[in-house]
Protein backbone atom coordinates (compact mmCIF):
# COMPACT_ATOMS: atom_id res chain seq x y z
CA UNK A 1 0.00 0.00 0.00
CA UNK A 2 0.78 3.64 -0.84
CA UNK A 3 2.35 5.62 2.14
CA UNK A 4 1.73 9.46 2.36
CA UNK A 5 3.08 12.08 4.38
CA UNK A 6 0.82 15.35 5.38
CA UNK A 7 2.10 18.40 7.03
CA UNK A 8 1.65 21.81 6.60
CA UNK A 9 2.21 25.08 8.13
CA UNK A 10 -0.78 26.66 9.98
CA UNK A 11 -0.20 23.85 12.84
CA UNK A 12 -1.48 20.05 13.51
CA UNK A 13 -4.87 21.19 14.65
CA UNK A 14 -5.74 22.69 11.53
CA UNK A 15 -8.82 21.80 9.69
CA UNK A 16 -7.49 22.07 6.20
CA UNK A 17 -4.87 19.13 7.38
CA UNK A 18 -7.43 17.43 8.87
CA UNK A 19 -9.78 17.55 5.55
CA UNK A 20 -6.66 16.41 3.90
CA UNK A 21 -5.87 13.13 6.17
CA UNK A 22 -9.86 12.16 5.84
CA UNK A 23 -9.72 12.76 2.10
CA UNK A 24 -6.04 10.65 1.73
CA UNK A 25 -6.29 7.88 3.83
CA UNK A 26 -9.44 6.55 1.19
CA UNK A 27 -6.01 5.71 -1.18
CA UNK A 28 -3.44 5.16 0.86
CA UNK A 29 -1.58 4.54 4.88
CA UNK A 30 -1.21 8.35 5.90
CA UNK A 31 1.36 9.82 8.75
CA UNK A 32 0.95 13.34 9.42
CA UNK A 33 4.13 15.25 10.70
CA UNK A 34 3.25 18.78 11.25
CA UNK A 35 4.09 21.61 13.24
CA UNK A 36 2.80 21.88 17.03
CA UNK A 37 1.82 25.49 16.58
CA UNK A 38 1.30 27.41 13.27
CA UNK A 39 4.36 28.61 11.22
CA UNK A 40 3.24 30.84 8.82
CA UNK A 41 5.17 32.99 6.32
CA UNK A 42 8.52 31.43 8.48
CA UNK A 43 9.67 30.95 4.94
CA UNK A 44 12.50 27.81 4.27
CA UNK A 45 13.69 28.07 7.86
CA UNK A 46 15.26 25.22 9.80
CA UNK A 47 16.00 24.92 13.10
CA UNK A 48 19.25 24.28 13.81
CA UNK A 49 20.31 25.96 17.30
CA UNK A 50 17.22 24.35 19.33
CA UNK A 51 16.55 21.02 20.49
CA UNK A 52 14.10 19.52 18.35
CA UNK A 53 10.64 17.67 20.08
CA UNK A 54 8.11 15.54 18.68
CA UNK A 55 4.96 14.12 20.34
CA UNK A 56 2.23 11.60 19.41
CA UNK A 57 -1.14 13.06 19.14
CA UNK A 58 -4.42 11.18 18.72
CA UNK A 59 -7.72 12.40 17.95
CA UNK A 60 -11.33 10.26 18.54
CA UNK A 61 -10.21 7.33 16.49
CA UNK A 62 -7.05 6.76 17.61
CA UNK A 63 -3.03 8.46 16.62
CA UNK A 64 -3.29 10.55 14.42
CA UNK A 65 0.53 11.52 14.26
CA UNK A 66 3.51 13.35 15.18
CA UNK A 67 3.82 17.57 16.21
CA UNK A 68 7.30 18.70 16.05
CA UNK A 69 8.39 21.99 17.84
CA UNK A 70 9.81 23.12 14.65
CA UNK A 71 9.35 24.68 10.93
CA UNK A 72 7.23 22.63 8.14
CA UNK A 73 10.72 21.54 6.64
CA UNK A 74 12.04 20.74 9.80
CA UNK A 75 8.73 18.33 10.19
CA UNK A 76 9.70 16.84 6.30
CA UNK A 77 13.29 16.08 7.58
CA UNK A 78 12.59 14.86 10.99
CA UNK A 79 10.00 12.57 9.19
CA UNK A 80 11.78 11.01 6.49
CA UNK A 81 15.17 10.74 9.02
CA UNK A 82 14.38 9.74 12.57
CA UNK A 83 9.94 8.89 12.70
CA UNK A 84 9.43 6.34 9.64
CA UNK A 85 10.83 3.34 9.15
CA UNK A 86 10.41 3.41 4.94
CA UNK A 87 10.43 7.00 3.56
CA UNK A 88 7.07 7.85 1.64
CA UNK A 89 5.53 7.84 -1.62
CA UNK A 90 4.24 11.03 -1.39
CA UNK A 91 4.19 14.05 0.26
CA UNK A 92 1.24 16.41 0.77
CA UNK A 93 1.90 19.91 1.86
CA UNK A 94 -1.60 21.83 3.10
CA UNK A 95 -4.36 22.34 2.73
CA UNK A 96 -3.32 25.60 3.32
CA UNK A 97 -5.56 28.18 4.15
CA UNK A 98 -4.99 31.37 1.80
CA UNK A 99 -3.10 31.60 -1.51
CA UNK A 100 0.35 30.70 -2.21
CA UNK A 101 0.61 32.20 -5.47
CA UNK A 102 3.33 34.69 -7.50
CA UNK A 103 6.62 36.46 -5.00
CA UNK A 104 5.27 35.46 -2.15
CA UNK A 105 5.65 32.03 -2.23
CA UNK A 106 8.93 32.29 -1.09
CA UNK A 107 7.41 33.61 2.24
CA UNK A 108 5.92 29.97 2.44
CA UNK A 109 6.12 27.17 4.82
CA UNK A 110 3.38 25.75 3.09
CA UNK A 111 5.71 25.24 -0.27
CA UNK A 112 9.33 24.97 1.64
CA UNK A 113 7.60 21.37 3.04
CA UNK A 114 7.28 20.55 -0.34
CA UNK A 115 10.56 21.76 -1.95
CA UNK A 116 11.98 19.90 0.99
CA UNK A 117 10.33 17.05 0.56
CA UNK A 118 11.57 17.32 -3.32
CA UNK A 119 15.29 17.55 -2.24
CA UNK A 120 15.28 14.40 -0.22
CA UNK A 121 14.09 12.45 -3.56
CA UNK A 122 10.21 12.07 -2.68
CA UNK A 123 7.48 13.10 -5.20
CA UNK A 124 6.24 16.34 -3.08
CA UNK A 125 3.32 18.76 -3.60
CA UNK A 126 1.96 21.85 -1.55
CA UNK A 127 -2.07 22.23 -1.96
CA UNK A 128 -3.26 25.90 -0.75
CA UNK A 129 -6.87 27.32 -1.12
CA UNK A 130 -7.39 31.21 -2.01
CA UNK A 131 -9.44 32.25 1.18
CA UNK A 132 -8.50 33.01 4.61
CA UNK A 133 -12.11 33.30 6.29
CA UNK A 134 -15.24 30.57 6.09
CA UNK A 135 -13.25 27.82 4.16
CA UNK A 136 -14.81 25.15 3.22
CA UNK A 137 -11.86 22.29 2.43
CA UNK A 138 -14.17 19.37 0.50
CA UNK A 139 -13.41 20.35 -2.91
CA UNK A 140 -9.39 21.02 -2.46
CA UNK A 141 -9.24 17.94 -0.36
CA UNK A 142 -11.18 15.71 -3.00
CA UNK A 143 -8.92 17.71 -5.64
CA UNK A 144 -5.72 16.23 -3.90
CA UNK A 145 -6.74 13.04 -3.46
CA UNK A 146 -7.31 12.81 -7.19
CA UNK A 147 -3.73 14.66 -7.79
CA UNK A 148 -2.09 12.31 -5.46
CA UNK A 149 -2.98 9.52 -7.70
CA UNK A 150 -1.99 11.32 -10.54
CA UNK A 151 1.83 11.95 -9.49
CA UNK A 152 1.73 8.69 -7.91
CA UNK A 153 1.33 7.00 -11.05
CA UNK A 154 3.00 9.48 -13.52
CA UNK A 155 6.16 10.66 -10.83
CA UNK A 156 7.25 14.53 -11.51
CA UNK A 157 9.83 16.03 -13.19
CA UNK A 158 13.51 14.91 -11.26
CA UNK A 159 13.86 18.31 -8.64
CA UNK A 160 10.17 19.58 -9.52
CA UNK A 161 7.35 20.02 -7.04
CA UNK A 162 3.79 21.40 -7.42
CA UNK A 163 2.32 24.50 -5.75
CA UNK A 164 -1.34 23.74 -5.78
CA UNK A 165 -3.80 26.74 -5.82
CA UNK A 166 -7.27 26.39 -5.54
CA UNK A 167 -10.35 28.88 -6.14
CA UNK A 168 -12.84 28.83 -2.77
CA UNK A 169 -15.43 28.80 -4.93
CA UNK A 170 -18.21 25.92 -5.27
CA UNK A 171 -17.27 22.48 -6.81
CA UNK A 172 -19.64 23.50 -10.02
CA UNK A 173 -18.37 27.02 -10.57
CA UNK A 174 -14.20 25.45 -11.21
CA UNK A 175 -13.65 25.90 -14.80
CA UNK A 176 -10.80 23.53 -15.06
CA UNK A 177 -7.02 22.96 -14.33
CA UNK A 178 -4.13 25.32 -15.68
CA UNK A 179 -1.00 24.75 -15.54
CA UNK A 180 0.90 28.38 -14.48
CA UNK A 181 4.19 29.91 -14.11
CA UNK A 182 4.78 32.02 -10.64
CA UNK A 183 3.06 35.62 -11.56
CA UNK A 184 4.35 38.90 -10.32
CA UNK A 185 2.06 39.48 -7.82
CA UNK A 186 3.50 40.08 -4.35
CA UNK A 187 2.45 41.67 -0.78
CA UNK A 188 3.21 45.18 -0.79
CA UNK A 189 4.17 46.07 3.00
CA UNK A 190 2.81 48.60 5.26
CA UNK A 191 4.15 49.02 9.04
CA UNK A 192 1.49 50.71 11.52
CA UNK A 193 3.18 52.02 14.39
CA UNK A 194 1.57 51.82 17.75
CA UNK A 195 2.78 52.69 21.34
CA UNK A 196 2.24 50.64 24.07
CA UNK A 197 0.92 50.96 27.15
CA UNK A 198 4.05 51.20 29.19
CA UNK A 199 5.40 54.31 25.64
CA UNK A 200 7.50 51.77 23.88
CA UNK A 201 7.10 52.42 20.43
CA UNK A 202 6.11 49.20 18.42
CA UNK A 203 4.70 48.44 14.59
CA UNK A 204 2.42 45.60 13.05
CA UNK A 205 3.35 44.60 9.89
CA UNK A 206 0.52 44.51 7.17
CA UNK A 207 0.19 45.38 3.79
CA UNK A 208 -2.04 44.15 0.47
CA UNK A 209 -1.19 41.98 -2.34
CA UNK A 210 -1.15 43.29 -5.73
CA UNK A 211 -1.33 41.97 -8.88
CA UNK A 212 0.71 43.30 -12.06
CA UNK A 213 -0.24 39.81 -14.18
CA UNK A 214 -3.39 39.91 -16.93
CA UNK A 215 -2.95 36.30 -18.67
CA UNK A 216 -3.65 32.96 -17.33
CA UNK A 217 -0.53 31.45 -17.47
CA UNK A 218 -0.34 33.32 -14.33
CA UNK A 219 -1.12 31.35 -11.21
CA UNK A 220 -3.53 34.17 -9.64
CA UNK A 221 -5.04 35.18 -13.26
CA UNK A 222 -5.87 31.48 -13.44
CA UNK A 223 -7.41 31.42 -10.04
CA UNK A 224 -9.12 34.56 -9.78
CA UNK A 225 -10.51 32.93 -13.36
CA UNK A 226 -11.87 29.74 -11.28
CA UNK A 227 -9.41 27.67 -12.44
CA UNK A 228 -7.37 25.62 -10.21
CA UNK A 229 -3.63 26.63 -10.79
CA UNK A 230 -0.59 24.43 -10.54
CA UNK A 231 2.35 25.69 -10.71
CA UNK A 232 6.04 23.37 -11.50
CA UNK A 233 8.77 24.64 -9.01
CA UNK A 234 12.23 24.02 -8.40
CA UNK A 235 14.77 25.39 -5.94
CA UNK A 236 17.63 26.27 -8.23
CA UNK A 237 17.59 30.37 -7.78
CA UNK A 238 20.44 31.37 -10.29
CA UNK A 239 19.20 33.96 -12.91
CA UNK A 240 20.60 32.39 -15.78
CA UNK A 241 19.72 35.18 -18.08
CA UNK A 242 22.22 37.49 -16.46
CA UNK A 243 25.13 35.44 -16.43
CA UNK A 244 26.54 36.43 -20.24
CA UNK A 245 25.76 40.20 -18.80
CA UNK A 246 26.93 39.77 -15.61
CA UNK A 247 30.87 38.01 -16.60
CA UNK A 248 31.06 41.36 -19.16
CA UNK A 249 30.10 43.96 -16.36
CA UNK A 250 32.42 42.54 -13.68
CA UNK A 251 35.29 42.00 -15.61
CA UNK A 252 37.42 45.27 -13.82
CA UNK A 253 36.97 42.89 -10.19
CA UNK B 1 26.19 61.05 -1.20
CA UNK B 2 25.33 57.32 -1.67
CA UNK B 3 23.51 55.63 0.92
CA UNK B 4 24.30 51.78 1.82
CA UNK B 5 21.77 49.90 4.37
CA UNK B 6 23.75 47.11 5.56
CA UNK B 7 22.08 44.25 7.33
CA UNK B 8 22.79 40.46 8.16
CA UNK B 9 21.71 37.19 9.70
CA UNK B 10 24.42 36.59 12.29
CA UNK B 11 22.73 39.71 14.10
CA UNK B 12 23.58 43.40 14.43
CA UNK B 13 26.97 42.29 17.34
CA UNK B 14 28.48 40.20 14.95
CA UNK B 15 31.85 40.71 13.47
CA UNK B 16 31.11 40.05 9.98
CA UNK B 17 28.57 43.03 9.81
CA UNK B 18 31.22 45.26 11.74
CA UNK B 19 34.10 44.60 9.44
CA UNK B 20 31.66 45.42 6.43
CA UNK B 21 30.59 48.67 8.28
CA UNK B 22 34.15 49.84 8.60
CA UNK B 23 34.79 49.08 4.81
CA UNK B 24 31.52 50.37 3.57
CA UNK B 25 31.69 53.92 5.20
CA UNK B 26 34.49 54.89 3.75
CA UNK B 27 32.85 55.05 0.47
CA UNK B 28 28.81 55.90 1.61
CA UNK B 29 26.52 57.08 4.05
CA UNK B 30 26.02 53.98 6.21
CA UNK B 31 22.83 52.49 8.05
CA UNK B 32 22.32 49.61 9.72
CA UNK B 33 19.60 47.87 10.31
CA UNK B 34 19.94 44.19 11.66
CA UNK B 35 18.52 41.56 13.45
CA UNK B 36 18.79 42.04 17.74
CA UNK B 37 19.91 38.11 17.98
CA UNK B 38 21.13 35.35 15.31
CA UNK B 39 18.93 34.49 12.68
CA UNK B 40 20.46 31.97 10.57
CA UNK B 41 18.29 29.42 8.45
CA UNK B 42 15.83 31.14 9.01
CA UNK B 43 14.96 31.29 5.39
CA UNK B 44 12.86 33.85 3.93
CA UNK B 45 10.47 34.36 6.66
CA UNK B 46 9.23 37.54 7.83
CA UNK B 47 7.14 38.52 11.09
CA UNK B 48 3.41 38.74 10.79
CA UNK B 49 2.10 37.40 14.36
CA UNK B 50 4.29 39.44 16.50
CA UNK B 51 5.19 43.00 16.84
CA UNK B 52 8.28 44.19 15.63
CA UNK B 53 10.31 46.57 17.93
CA UNK B 54 13.19 48.33 17.06
CA UNK B 55 16.73 49.75 19.02
CA UNK B 56 18.36 52.04 18.40
CA UNK B 57 22.55 51.07 19.24
CA UNK B 58 26.00 53.32 19.96
CA UNK B 59 29.03 52.25 19.77
CA UNK B 60 32.38 53.87 20.83
CA UNK B 61 31.85 56.46 17.68
CA UNK B 62 28.44 57.03 18.25
CA UNK B 63 25.02 56.11 16.85
CA UNK B 64 25.43 52.56 14.90
CA UNK B 65 22.24 51.61 13.83
CA UNK B 66 18.97 49.63 14.66
CA UNK B 67 18.35 46.15 16.09
CA UNK B 68 15.20 44.50 15.56
CA UNK B 69 13.23 41.83 17.03
CA UNK B 70 12.89 40.14 13.67
CA UNK B 71 14.42 38.40 10.70
CA UNK B 72 16.99 39.96 7.87
CA UNK B 73 13.78 40.18 5.50
CA UNK B 74 11.81 42.01 8.15
CA UNK B 75 14.88 44.04 8.81
CA UNK B 76 14.89 45.57 5.07
CA UNK B 77 11.73 46.11 4.76
CA UNK B 78 10.94 48.03 8.21
CA UNK B 79 14.61 50.37 7.01
CA UNK B 80 12.73 51.18 3.95
CA UNK B 81 9.66 51.28 4.86
CA UNK B 82 9.60 52.55 8.90
CA UNK B 83 12.99 53.91 9.83
CA UNK B 84 14.71 55.51 6.92
CA UNK B 85 13.44 58.64 5.23
CA UNK B 86 14.76 57.99 1.74
CA UNK B 87 15.57 54.58 0.49
CA UNK B 88 19.34 53.42 -0.17
CA UNK B 89 21.29 53.03 -3.36
CA UNK B 90 22.00 49.73 -2.34
CA UNK B 91 21.57 47.23 0.22
CA UNK B 92 24.57 44.31 1.03
CA UNK B 93 23.69 41.71 3.38
CA UNK B 94 26.41 40.05 5.06
CA UNK B 95 28.86 39.26 5.91
CA UNK B 96 28.02 36.34 6.54
CA UNK B 97 29.82 33.45 9.23
CA UNK B 98 29.96 30.59 6.81
CA UNK B 99 29.02 30.01 3.23
CA UNK B 100 25.88 30.26 1.24
CA UNK B 101 26.04 27.96 -1.97
CA UNK B 102 24.17 25.30 -3.35
CA UNK B 103 20.91 24.16 -2.74
CA UNK B 104 21.55 25.90 1.16
CA UNK B 105 20.36 29.43 -0.44
CA UNK B 106 17.06 28.56 0.36
CA UNK B 107 18.10 28.16 4.37
CA UNK B 108 20.12 31.38 4.30
CA UNK B 109 18.33 34.80 5.75
CA UNK B 110 21.60 36.27 4.43
CA UNK B 111 20.37 35.75 0.91
CA UNK B 112 16.53 36.48 1.92
CA UNK B 113 17.50 40.25 2.81
CA UNK B 114 19.10 40.75 -0.42
CA UNK B 115 16.53 39.31 -2.04
CA UNK B 116 13.81 41.38 -0.21
CA UNK B 117 15.51 44.41 -1.19
CA UNK B 118 15.42 43.39 -5.15
CA UNK B 119 11.75 42.76 -4.80
CA UNK B 120 11.71 46.27 -3.24
CA UNK B 121 12.66 47.84 -6.05
CA UNK B 122 16.72 48.29 -4.87
CA UNK B 123 20.04 47.07 -5.95
CA UNK B 124 21.36 44.57 -3.33
CA UNK B 125 23.67 41.57 -2.48
CA UNK B 126 24.87 39.51 -0.07
CA UNK B 127 28.15 38.20 0.94
CA UNK B 128 29.36 35.72 2.99
CA UNK B 129 32.83 34.28 4.25
CA UNK B 130 34.04 30.47 3.27
CA UNK B 131 34.57 29.42 6.74
CA UNK B 132 32.80 29.15 10.49
CA UNK B 133 35.78 29.63 12.60
CA UNK B 134 38.85 32.14 13.00
CA UNK B 135 37.40 33.81 10.42
CA UNK B 136 39.71 36.98 8.45
CA UNK B 137 36.89 39.47 7.15
CA UNK B 138 39.15 41.96 5.75
CA UNK B 139 39.51 40.71 2.21
CA UNK B 140 35.73 40.07 2.31
CA UNK B 141 35.06 44.07 3.35
CA UNK B 142 37.20 45.28 0.73
CA UNK B 143 35.71 43.09 -2.16
CA UNK B 144 32.60 44.57 -0.56
CA UNK B 145 33.47 47.91 -0.91
CA UNK B 146 34.77 47.78 -4.54
CA UNK B 147 31.88 45.19 -5.70
CA UNK B 148 29.62 47.74 -4.33
CA UNK B 149 31.16 50.61 -6.51
CA UNK B 150 30.65 49.14 -9.36
CA UNK B 151 27.22 48.01 -8.98
CA UNK B 152 26.03 51.46 -8.01
CA UNK B 153 27.84 52.67 -11.29
CA UNK B 154 26.51 49.83 -13.42
CA UNK B 155 22.94 48.72 -11.81
CA UNK B 156 22.30 45.56 -11.60
CA UNK B 157 19.50 43.36 -14.22
CA UNK B 158 16.11 44.27 -13.08
CA UNK B 159 14.96 41.64 -10.71
CA UNK B 160 18.50 40.35 -10.34
CA UNK B 161 20.28 40.34 -6.81
CA UNK B 162 23.75 39.14 -6.13
CA UNK B 163 25.53 35.85 -4.24
CA UNK B 164 28.55 36.56 -3.33
CA UNK B 165 31.42 33.90 -1.50
CA UNK B 166 34.99 34.81 -0.28
CA UNK B 167 37.24 31.90 -0.08
CA UNK B 168 38.51 31.52 3.43
CA UNK B 169 42.20 32.34 2.21
CA UNK B 170 44.60 35.47 2.51
CA UNK B 171 44.15 37.98 -0.22
CA UNK B 172 47.34 36.67 -2.57
CA UNK B 173 46.04 33.12 -2.73
CA UNK B 174 42.53 34.73 -4.34
CA UNK B 175 42.57 33.45 -7.77
CA UNK B 176 39.74 36.08 -9.59
CA UNK B 177 36.28 36.21 -9.88
CA UNK B 178 33.68 33.78 -11.49
CA UNK B 179 30.18 34.45 -12.47
CA UNK B 180 28.68 30.93 -11.35
CA UNK B 181 25.72 28.96 -10.94
CA UNK B 182 23.62 27.72 -7.99
CA UNK B 183 25.40 23.92 -7.77
CA UNK B 184 23.88 20.95 -6.54
CA UNK B 185 25.73 21.09 -3.39
CA UNK B 186 23.72 20.54 -0.08
CA UNK B 187 23.42 20.00 3.22
CA UNK B 188 22.39 16.51 3.91
CA UNK B 189 20.80 16.41 8.22
CA UNK B 190 20.84 13.57 10.69
CA UNK B 191 19.02 14.13 13.60
CA UNK B 192 21.04 13.42 17.11
CA UNK B 193 18.54 11.63 18.85
CA UNK B 194 19.46 12.15 23.09
CA UNK B 195 17.42 11.91 26.72
CA UNK B 196 17.11 14.75 28.50
CA UNK B 197 17.33 14.92 32.21
CA UNK B 198 13.74 14.67 33.01
CA UNK B 199 14.46 11.39 30.40
CA UNK B 200 12.57 13.30 27.28
CA UNK B 201 13.33 12.38 23.87
CA UNK B 202 14.68 15.42 22.26
CA UNK B 203 16.33 15.91 18.75
CA UNK B 204 19.47 18.18 17.40
CA UNK B 205 19.53 18.24 14.10
CA UNK B 206 22.98 17.77 12.41
CA UNK B 207 24.48 16.92 9.10
CA UNK B 208 27.13 17.33 6.44
CA UNK B 209 27.33 19.04 3.29
CA UNK B 210 27.79 17.03 -0.30
CA UNK B 211 29.18 18.46 -3.73
CA UNK B 212 28.05 16.86 -6.36
CA UNK B 213 29.43 19.45 -9.08
CA UNK B 214 32.88 19.13 -10.67
CA UNK B 215 32.99 22.44 -13.25
CA UNK B 216 34.25 25.93 -11.26
CA UNK B 217 30.96 26.97 -13.15
CA UNK B 218 29.57 26.06 -9.67
CA UNK B 219 29.69 28.28 -7.17
CA UNK B 220 30.80 25.63 -4.46
CA UNK B 221 33.87 24.19 -6.95
CA UNK B 222 34.72 28.06 -7.60
CA UNK B 223 35.48 28.97 -4.07
CA UNK B 224 36.93 25.00 -3.63
CA UNK B 225 39.59 26.62 -6.06
CA UNK B 226 39.93 29.83 -4.52
CA UNK B 227 38.04 31.88 -6.83
CA UNK B 228 35.27 34.77 -5.71
CA UNK B 229 32.08 33.22 -6.43
CA UNK B 230 28.99 35.78 -7.85
CA UNK B 231 25.96 34.02 -8.43
CA UNK B 232 23.44 36.38 -9.85
CA UNK B 233 20.17 35.19 -8.39
CA UNK B 234 16.04 35.59 -8.38
CA UNK B 235 12.80 34.82 -6.83
CA UNK B 236 10.67 33.24 -10.26
CA UNK B 237 10.81 29.20 -8.90
CA UNK B 238 8.66 28.38 -12.06
CA UNK B 239 10.41 25.50 -13.19
CA UNK B 240 9.87 26.52 -16.87
CA UNK B 241 11.03 23.60 -18.82
CA UNK B 242 8.18 21.11 -17.11
CA UNK B 243 5.67 23.53 -18.27
CA UNK B 244 5.15 21.83 -21.42
CA UNK B 245 5.65 18.54 -20.16
CA UNK B 246 2.76 18.88 -17.28
CA UNK B 247 0.01 20.48 -19.34
CA UNK B 248 0.41 16.51 -21.11
CA UNK B 249 0.64 14.57 -17.98
CA UNK B 250 -2.23 16.70 -16.68
CA UNK B 251 -4.81 16.98 -18.89
CA UNK B 252 -6.79 13.95 -16.93
CA UNK B 253 -7.76 16.24 -14.16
Amino acid sequence: MMRILLTNDDGIRAKGLSALYEAIKEIAEVIVVAPETEQSAVGHAITLSDPLRVKELKNNDGPFGYAVNGTPADCVKIAIKAIMEMPPNLIISGINLGPNMGTDVIYSGTISAATEGTILGITSFAISLDTFKDPDFSYAASFAKKLALVVMEKGLPCGTSLNVNIPAVPEDKIRGVGITRQGKSRFVEDFDKRVDPRNHVYYWQTGKVITEDVDVGADRVAVNNNMVSITPIQCDLTDYKSLEELKREMKGL
